[in-house]
């Protein structure tokens, strides 16, 4: 089909898939003149899944980027899985700012916390994990708000973020004979944030309400 | 403490505070001088309140002032909950696009699946809740991506969300005699998402780890 037609089935505007060109998401159409391609259907679905991890997903454009890189290059499951898992942006909260010695204090008192929860979870993770440095920078800020998070209530959110990990990977795993792993696995681990957060608020919206009722 | 002791202690410029001023989402100080205020610690807890719901729970400053004024205006718990809950901003997916016949039929299949699933999880929501359209926009995207979350599939991730949402009603309902409830109440409804999100990635490094070992 003509770039015209993808745009149709797609709802993507002609300059948003030539950018998305440019930007090495969406792979080249089959040249079929010096300046047309044809485009197939491995176009539609690549043009969909952008549309979902950057709205959705909230993914920047250079984050969506590097996990569809992980997808295209993807030699092993187990190596995309793991590729994807890193591309996916964290989200963290702002640098340290105030006192010195107070903010390493605090640090240190988080990352601590943070050590903590992983051994009691029998989690494998490596110290400069950036999701380690995420949530120790988290801690760190409600520790200042004054809010209860130590760990043995935390853990009973990490039990649940556990099971949902277990949810997600069965998922992620079950689509490995398929040529459509990668791309599945890229939607399972990348959507699953927003979706959980979307089932939280629905959930946290009826709570609310017994409550009030 | 005069404005500049107050920007030393939470790391906040002056410049900002300033604008969190003008955007009313920090009280004004008491007043000594026509052009000088005498500030104290309750406007520190509250800019680094600010601090946690713009950075740690990526809220706009719009959502934020809505977040902060329902807590100002709070006049019995349950009431500010709710207040609260709402005032969050819903993640949501893009506007439909392309075939229009498409569209609504894909529209209306994706809210048939919600509407199952909050029935079988006996969620209280009203049918114009601003999470149930966000859920079904999600849902639609995710069925063109053949991605596979049939209410059965779902009701997996609901249940576990649904944890979640208990764990921090129990939470922010325990200061339900404290002067600082309303306070602690945004801290435990806007940033459970977020942590939730840290620790989901954690365990996802994790699972992915022990595959690729």
């Amino acid at each position: 089909m003509k770039i015209s037609e993808l745009s149709r089935r797609t709802g993507v505007p002609v300059a948003s898939i030539k950018y998305f060109r440019r930007e090495g998401l969406l792979p080249a159409g089959r040249a079929t003149a010096a300046t047309l391609a044809e485009y197939g259907d491995e176009h539609v679905q690549r043009l969909r899944l952008i549309k979902a991890l950057t709205t959705l997903g909230g993914l920047s454009i250079a984050a969506a980027r590097d996990v569809l890189t992980a997808v295209d290059q993807s030699e092993s499951a187990d190596g995309t899985l793991k590729a994807i898992s890193y591309a996916l942006p964290v989200p963290v909260a702002q640098a340290p700012a105030g006192d010195a010695d107070e903010e390493a204090e605090a640090e240190a008192a988080a990352a601590a916390d943070v050590a903590g929860l992983i051994a009691a979870m029998g989690w494998q993770v490596p110290d400069d994990s950036p999701h380690v440095q995420g949530l120790t920078t988290a801690l760190r800020e409600l520790r200042r708000l004054d809010a209860d998070y130590r760990p043995e209530r935390l853990v009973h959110y990490a039990e649940l973020a556990h099971s949902v990990a277990r949810l997600d990977m069965e998922r992620a795993a079950a689509f490995e004979n398929s040529p459509t792993l990668a791309e599945q696995a890229v939607i399972v681990l990348a959507l699953s944030g927003p979706l959980l957060e979307l089932l939280r608020r629905l959930a946290q919206e009826d709570q609310v309400r017994r409550r009030s009722a």
